[in-house]
């Protein structure tokens, strides 16, 4: 945890508001937030008093940055964003959060300041067990049907799948997860009330309802070409590993995959036909850039689990209940099967202090025991064991 | 060279007989051969003369071998081969001679004995710029088209293709290279006056016409199991590189990639769809066997070539005639255009000894300006460039 990860409610609002200022990624926020409290960074551009442009920054890029983010930040009202969010079902998730994904941290300067999120699953737990998964929008039937079968099968073995919500090869990769039961997480170039591409607007709503939603940009705000590339760096980083399934020599999962190689993540690659220039990308990274060649659920097992993890075709995402540990045992038996609890109550429940009660929720979700229901928490029922709502494809 | 090296006619009588002897291969009659003359091990066997094992070999192997070449080399009249082989136009190239590829020493224990040789091309030349190209008998359309088009793409680049005269993959990649106008080699598992299989014999003589055939089995022996296994170190041996278009889980090409790898050959693998069974060998290889990802000529001219040989999708398979040496070029002015000349009349035109003018004359095949023509050598003409013989698909 750096410096800046213990969040004050005045953080939280300035880390909300200075996901509006700032181009998420960018390294001279990111230093300064290493440097000083958000808090302090937020008063200070809204002030318009001087800022000095931290350790490794230009000086030259920090004064062109400063008058835009002053002019944001005046622009700016943290407590409309944070209600619009609230609307929208999104949350905030700060780094040193129980639900901040700490596999994130190795990006450094280029850390998200904040994320929004939004759905049933933590994020952190949803990322435990995954990869990243992505290729082509204007995938081929072939890629198609191998990333669908592949998250499918993954899910069968405990493992989900983060990927960027577009058409083609991440649409197929997030259904198949959520056909195999495994908590999908999707990860937006835009703000979480937008649904961007439209055509997946009920895509999104499912992942919602039984996975997670995720984006460094504040409700409302639009895609760009740019926030695409800057939101890949962040699909490469939430996860151990990533899957390029299908590729053009030139492409967003290229650049996915360049960014897992950056962070020293392991890249995996599918093979398809040599005649097919959607396969391009996926061949250039295994002859030239050490891409292990995977071609189904067990390869890629091999690849990001630890030894000895997979159970080999074992089906659903659920650890067995034998298996947890008592604290879990007893977080689970104070939730209630139907409505919902509040972290409070499931803490007074369970004899445990709030945020360990969080935690646990977390591991739980993460292994298919709980679910979060509306603003609080309930057991989860399995498919085939009763009235559940776990969908098998 | 090794000491058995420098051949009487003894000696060449010998080897050839002992072809017909032992199994291709076997270290314990290659292990003879490095101790003592093949005239002596052949006039030893013949009369039941007695022999001990050579250094390496178990005693108790030894023996069990003894008694079954005794009894075939009193059954072989190795005459009687030599007129056979002569009737076919099968001629011996025994280690030492020009046309032996010299890359096959490294196999040590396991060298062949001798080689028999049909066709137009010199051996050792046709392999001089060449890669083995090996895949499944019923391969799909795509691995037909891949390994076509791939053997023609290097054909055009000056690059031959090795392979076995199998129906599948190795039959498309001898037909690539020889609609490319290269030299295609190809290494059978039986004797050379037998078209195995059958369906090949017209692929056979287009071969022998515009290539070369070899085999390490005399004239007369059918091809057996065993012997394709052991023809497939052959293949890898002949060439720097070997390139697996398609090929199941277990299958002859996966054992040819095996001899590649154990022989410290480059080892390439075309991917294809992982949904394809004929695949998975492939993808095997990339994954587990360092095999290197190639998707078309230029991936494997990368892997094989001295660096900057490949003048990059140039045409054809011949060098600059200004790229000559001097000595080349008086070799090239001895030749006729038309009818043939024997070595001894090329030599006394170029001032060269026969051994030497042979030699060039090998090299000037390789490069495409001279080819066998009955027992003599005459110039090759160009395709586009006046009657020639070379076809172009």
């Amino acid at each position: 945890m750096s410096p800046d990860d213990s969040a004050t409610s005045e953080d939280a609002v300035a880390r909300a508001a200075l996901t509006a200022v700032a181009e998420p990624g960018d390294p001279a926020m990111g230093g300064l937030l290493a440097a000083r409290s958000p808090a302090e960074v937020w008063s200070a551009l809204r002030a318009g008093a001087p800022l000095g442009a931290p350790p490794g920054c230009r000086d030259e890029a920090f004064r062109t940055r400063l008058p835009r983010w002053r002019a944001r930040a005046r622009a700016i009202d943290a407590d409309t964003l944070l209600t619009l969010a609230g609307e929208h079902g999104v949350r905030l998730v700060l780094p040193g959060d129980p639900e901040w994904p700490s596999q994130l941290d190795p990006l450094a300067e280029r850390r998200p300041y904040a994320l929004w999120v939004r759905g049933a699953h933590d994020l952190r737990n949803a990322c435990l067990r995954s990869v990243s998964m992505v290729g082509s929008r204007a995938a081929s039937g072939y890629g198609l049907h191998v990333a669908a079968e592949l998250s499918y099968s993954l899910a069968g073995r405990g493992w989900s799948v983060v990927s960027g919500g577009a058409y083609g090869i991440d649409g197929a990769a997030h259904r198949g997860a959520l056909a195999g039961g495994a908590a999908t997480v999707v990860v937006l170039a835009c703000g979480l009330d937008i649904s961007y591409p439209r055509g997946h607007e009920r895509l999104f709503a499912e992942a919602a309802a039984r996975g997670v939603l995720v984006s460094e940009y504040p409700p409302g705000t639009p895609p760009t070409r740019r926030s695409f590339l800057v939101r890949n760096r962040l699909i490469a980083a939430l996860t151990p590993g990533t899957v390029v399934v299908e590729a053009g020599a030139r492409s967003g999962a290229m650049n996915t995959a360049a960014h897992a190689r950056e962070l020293c993540r392991v890249l995996m690659a599918v093979p398809g036909p040599v005649t097919s220039a959607l396969s391009v990308g996926c061949h250039r990274l295994l002859r030239d850039c050490q891409a292990v060649c995977v071609t189904d659920a067990s390869d890629v097992v091999e690849q990001v689990g630890p030894i000895g993890a997979d159970p080999g075709g074992g089906e659903g995402v659920r650890l067995e209940e034998d298996l947890l540990d008592d604290t879990a045992k007893r977080v689970l038996a104070a939730l209630p099967s139907r409505g919902s609890a509040g972290v409070a109550g499931i803490a007074a429940g369970s004899g445990l202090d709030p945020e360990s009660a969080l935690r646990r929720l977390g591991l739980l979700a993460a292994a298919g025991y709980a679910e979060r229901a509306g603003a609080g928490w309930r057991r989860r029922t399995p498919a085939g064991e009763g009235p559940g709502d776990r969908v098998r494809g």
